[in-house]
């Protein structure tokens, strides 16, 4: 599995002229084990960190982020996006959430996130329906990855980088990912691998237990894990997702479940239609 | 042309349940001929238009952007992304040159744009290459576009928008557009037709003729128009790209302008690979 995709990486570096990679490093797993696997692809000095925290990052997303570069031995630099943020008025909305304990906060966000969709907050982001208050806190959400992607992208064509994804097959098949944001990359070497096996390659590779054993999330909206929007533990969306691939059996899943990740594959095609034209 | 393209739109728009169109007006005949398409297929009061224009657009960019929103009798609204451009740094490498007039900021310019590159500098543009300047210039030119798909996006999303493109076919056989910039949006209506295509269709709706006139520019580097940066005029181009597509005999073409076409096309194939991953 590692060596596979440490070939890919030298493979498409060399043929397109490359000079090296730039990886936004978030703190969390999937970043971590693709930087992880380009100092091996590559060496470290071809290997580029950012981190791109913003008003809202969680309080050990910096310091994380700073112990995946330290450990691995490359290059980075931190650049707060809220300047930008702010500039574009996604702040506006709440101005005085700042001063609000982060407790608090994840508390009312998490309440509101439910109780602004009438059924599922996390199939209506997908359907991109909802109240107007509901739209408006997707769109203020998405725009950072977005930002993000300028941030990956100014940075890495300055210096003939490459930028790297870290999207696996989970995140995709779920839709779990923002469009034209952490999707929009030149590279992405997790994309085959369902996130319990990111976890079995965090494992053997030189990921510090921290980043490992911290829950996944996207660090978008304070509060919201993965898990908390998805519904279901990665674990048992893992295990139904790979036997619906596989066309294997059922039998013994439970039924919810089951129902739950069919109806986040069938809004996750929503998504991951990317652009629409006349053929 | 013009009736499938509006069945299309109408048709993309209630499948998806999108409750209208949101436009990127740059006051370009692309932007203008998919507004007035737009207009046709989902009536006025469903088409939004957004001008984003920043310190080194044209002088007449806003007022020709206005002045198809007023022809076509759409709302609109005018965002500068200047601040967050400033943000970002991208004015920082020449912070004097806002006091510079128009015509001699254009010559030094494509002076420059010239100078920078050993060889072509759209060829080396398409590829990533060239020097240490040359690449921070693609950089910071890029980024405008990205950052506008950010704004479109934000104010998409927040009305349940689609996000109209505008690319068209020649632009896409030549990768004359920013990747996960003018490229990142919901729907293509253009993108199956080449630019005098679309010249036909604009003498034939509801675009003033200042806008049909005007030489087309991608207005993100001042001077620095389509043709020039292609360096062959659209009419000989698109002449060439139809017989290369169709398989026709060139007998006739100039050569040197045959090898330029050939050169752009396997150019553009660099750029028009989205994302690579492994299967």
């Amino acid at each position: 599995m590692e060596e596979r995709i440490i070939q890919f990486i030298k493979n498409i570096v060399n043929q397109h002229g490359y000079k090296g990679v730039i990886i936004g490093i978030s703190g969390g797993i999937d970043s971590a084990v693709v930087a992880a696997l380009c100092v091996k692809a590559l060496g470290k000095d071809k290997v580029y960190g950012i981190l791109l925290p913003e008003r809202d990052s969680a309080g050990d997303t910096v310091s994380d982020a700073k112990l995946v570069c330290k450990t691995l031995g490359i290059k980075y630099n931190i650049i707060s996006i809220s300047p930008v943020l702010k500039d574009m008025g996604i702040y506006s909305m709440e101005h005085n959430f700042y001063f609000i304990p982060r407790k608090i906060k994840q508390m009312v966000v998490m309440r509101k996130w439910k109780a602004l969709s009438k059924t599922d907050a996390y199939l209506e982001d997908l359907y991109n329906k909802g109240s107007g208050e509901f739209l408006r806190g997707i769109s203020y959400y998405r725009v950072k990855h977005r930002i993000r992607m300028c941030y990956l992208y100014m940075e890495g064509e300055k210096r003939g980088y490459a930028v790297m994804g870290t999207t696996n097959k989970t995140e995709y098949l779920t839709g779990f990912y923002v469009k034209w944001g952490d999707d929009a990359v030149d590279i992405e070497p997790l994309l085959h691998l369902y996130k319990s096996q990111v976890f079995q390659l965090a494992k053997k590779m030189n990921i510090p237990e921290k980043i490992i054993s911290k829950p996944p999330s996207p660090d978008l909206i304070p509060g919201i894990t993965d898990e908390y929007a998805l519904g279901i533990s990665y674990e048992e969306l893992d295990r139904i997702l790979e036997k619906i691939e596989n066309r294997r059996s059922l039998l013994g899943e439970d039924r919810d479940k089951i129902k739950r990740v069919k109806d986040l594959m069938s809004a996750a095609k929503n998504r991951n239609i990317r652009m629409l034209s006349i053929k």
